[in-house]
């Protein structure tokens, strides 16, 4: 037999913790500014939606911060994750690079967002919350709380974006399979519910204020959201750790580490890790986020202080922004549809330390067919950008007449995803094209009173 | 930290070889007969359907078989599969007893069938066959067979049962992503799809007819079966082989191993190597076969020869049967919806070295939710029938004061199951009865020309 094809640890490896990068973030974090004074945010601004664990954690000037023994505990259900070559979508590709991919999917919720659901949780049990409201667009995230809500003995409660809730009905079972109520946004449950019913469809922006307008009317009950915020960021960070041992097992340094980022948090998850490793031992590796041409917030946003939701509820935070009111085309990679990008990301990227590269739809599924029918994994449409730029690093190395040892992040699976598929294999799937000019209409609308960022 | 929740094990020690049970059958083995002449059916039989190491493994008096190279590659994909320490299954139900469980669903069809898929592409692509016809129901083995093919550079045509074709458009979008060609049955691709044009929903029989008359008829194509045959049972076998090395490093020896029977692939994969442990070393492992009460093949049935399909067309079998022409009510446990059982599970039934034991619908999804809600895995509705079972082991030794360890079967996930979640959850699943009289009348209709068995 050749050299095993996974790269597996064992559950004593499972990172024991988070790595804090905000610390060590060059030119020093901004603040998030409260959406009334435009002043900076603190930690008490955040107290009617956040345990005190957390809103510690997302100032935190600690370079690491301790796993609590009952989340590892938890998260041993299925970490650490598998790691694998990708020998055959080398062969497929006929590239002379060495391919690796980090695989979240085996997840109970098939994706990485479990990390930060069952830390959220576990912290909000120790606050003595019962319950925790959250939004979810594409399901990722709702059925990730849901999961750690039953695991922790947490009420979880979901406003789920209207056209999602109709579309992806199995999306919605699975977060009732684990005991959630899932209720359709707009709701009529809420003020923000009621002063939307209009709207057909729902958006994001309104499920979010419904989540919060609920938890922050009631002492047990508290909002936890998936990715953005530093401490989403940081609960991720078992991911890149693991693989930094995963790749000392196969002998390999990587040049060039690659996820998806559409709020941040699996690309923070992967590369944050590695970032903190080449700046203490000097390693030459370049970072590379990948995002749908189609919300290009990376590398056609403006950087500077916007709302995080749609309707300019949340705080202002920094960091790259296609406006708040950007409305992104339909894309299947429903968690890549965001205006912004965490800070952490956005002030990595202004400092040139990570690269940006924006791949069309049609693109990344054609990268995920090739990776199915040769790994045989099917990849959630998110992590099909992964793949591609995965390819396009090889190929270009290839070009170059180099060897690159490529590291990407293939975030989840696309068993909730396979309508899309469909629409590929029968040409039916859209391409949508960015429009620069409805970027620059939510541009103009961004919040006047706060500060430019240089 | 406390002990592992999972055992895992490591590429090289996926099994080298297969365990075949066939010449220590008590009594010795049947043959299966001509369905034409009813006399003992030979390899040349055969020959037009299967390539020649398939036949071989048919009759094998081999105590082990080795797997090839390329297919232990291959199985390495995703193998060894993890066994769990169900630690919050017990806590939820309050047990003393230890339950384990082995989860085949991280394969990337989501089941055991693969196992057998690899090893049968494989040896047909050594024999020069360029495309493999099959049938499929759920929807689970026509997904292990295209992924199988991908991987051996095999074309696989598929024909997926009409209603099922309708209702599970995902099952066939994941074998189409995987490359497969898949045909709703009755086609009007064969003769025999053309002659029950009239049939709205296709049956399983149609759909083997219309697979086996293609293979048959062209040098270059076989034919493919995903259960019931020794060779697929044979091919299965990696699982209990890799449980006895998990089970090992845990210290355990299992007072009883369950599994779901359908066509009894999984349940031979994970007991047929620890019944031959039992024999070797004198355990005192009981052993479980689980069906649901709706088609209750082993506790119902009657033990004679029978075909193995609906129509009549292919060879008949030494087997449990509720006849061939009893129709199960549509149970979500699809794979476990067929007349007949496996002859090597069968003898071993009717030898008393095995168990059976029958499960309503509704008591398994309960079983599925609360191990859904404790373990985080949404298990599928055939593997819910061994969870509910392991579960009366452990209330059972409870009540008589006894600690036993018990080893269940996880064979797959229900990712594309939930509508059936749904109906749960709704209070609307139907819990259908077994019709006695509907089992005598398709009793009557067994073949009169086949010898009795003693």
């Amino acid at each position: 037999m050749s050299e095993p094809t996974k790269i597996l640890l064992t559950e004593d490896q499972i990172p024991t913790s988070w790595i804090n990068v905000l610390p060590e973030l060059p030119g020093g974090a901004l603040p998030p500014l409260h959406p009334g004074t435009m002043q900076p945010a603190g930690p008490d601004d955040l107290s009617a939606l956040f345990p005190p664990a957390v809103i510690e954690q997302e100032v935190s000037s600690e370079h690491e911060i301790k796993i609590p023994d009952a989340v590892r505990e938890a998260l041993g259900l299925w970490r650490p994750t598998p790691m694998y070559r990708a020998r055959a979508l080398e062969q497929a590709i006929g590239t002379r690079s060495r391919i690796y991919y980090k695989y979240e999917g085996v997840s109970p919720a098939g994706s990485h967002k479990p990390n930060s659901a069952i830390a959220q949780a576990y912290y909000n049990q120790q606050a003595g919350i019962t319950k925790l409201t959250t939004e979810t667009g594409a399901g990722q995230w709702g059925s990730a709380l849901s999961f750690a809500g039953a695991k922790f003995g947490i009420d979880v409660e979901i406003y789920m974006v209207g056209s999602s809730y109709d579309q992806k009905p199995y999306r919605r079972s699975m977060m009732q399979t684990w005991g959630a109520q899932v209720h359709r946004s707009p709701s009529d449950r809420t003020e923000a519910g009621k002063a939307n019913a209009g709207s057909p469809t729902g958006s994001l922006g309104i499920a979010i204020s419904e989540a919060v307008e609920l938890a922050a009317q009631r002492p047990d009950t508290n909002y936890s959201l998936g990715s953005v915020l530093n401490h989403v960021l940081l609960h991720q960070t078992v991911i890149g750790q693991e693989t930094i041992a995963q790749l000392g097992i196969a002998g390999e340094t990587p040049d060039v580490v690659i996820a998806a980022a559409g709020g941040g948090s699996n690309f923070a998850g992967l590369a944050f890790p590695w970032w903190r490793e080449k700046r203490r031992h000097g390693l030459s590796t370049r970072f590379v986020a990948t995002e749908p041409a189609a919300c290009p917030t990376l590398t056609q946003g403006a950087y500077g202080y916007d709302f995080g939701d749609a309707s300019g509820l949340t705080p202002l935070l920094p960091m790259y922004t296609l406006g708040h009111g950007f409305v992104p085309p339909p894309v299947h990679a429903g968690g890549l549809r965001y205006h912004g990008m965490a800070p952490l990301v956005s002030a990595l990227v202004k400092a040139g330390e990570v690269e940006a590269r924006a791949i069309r739809q049609n693109e990344t599924f054609d990268a995920a067919l090739t990776f199915a029918r040769t790994e045989g994994i099917i990849p959630a449409p998110e992590s099909a950008h992964a793949i591609r730029t995965a390819v396009i690093e090889a190929e270009q190395a290839d070009a170059a007449g180099e060897e690159r040892v490529i590291l990407f992040l293939l975030s989840g699976h696309g068993h909730f995803d396979l309508a899309a598929y469909d629409q590929y294999l029968a040409g039916d799937l859209e391409d949508p094209e960015f429009s620069s000019a409805e970027r620059d209409r939510a541009l103009d609308e961004l919040p006047k009173g706060a500060p430019a960022i240089a």
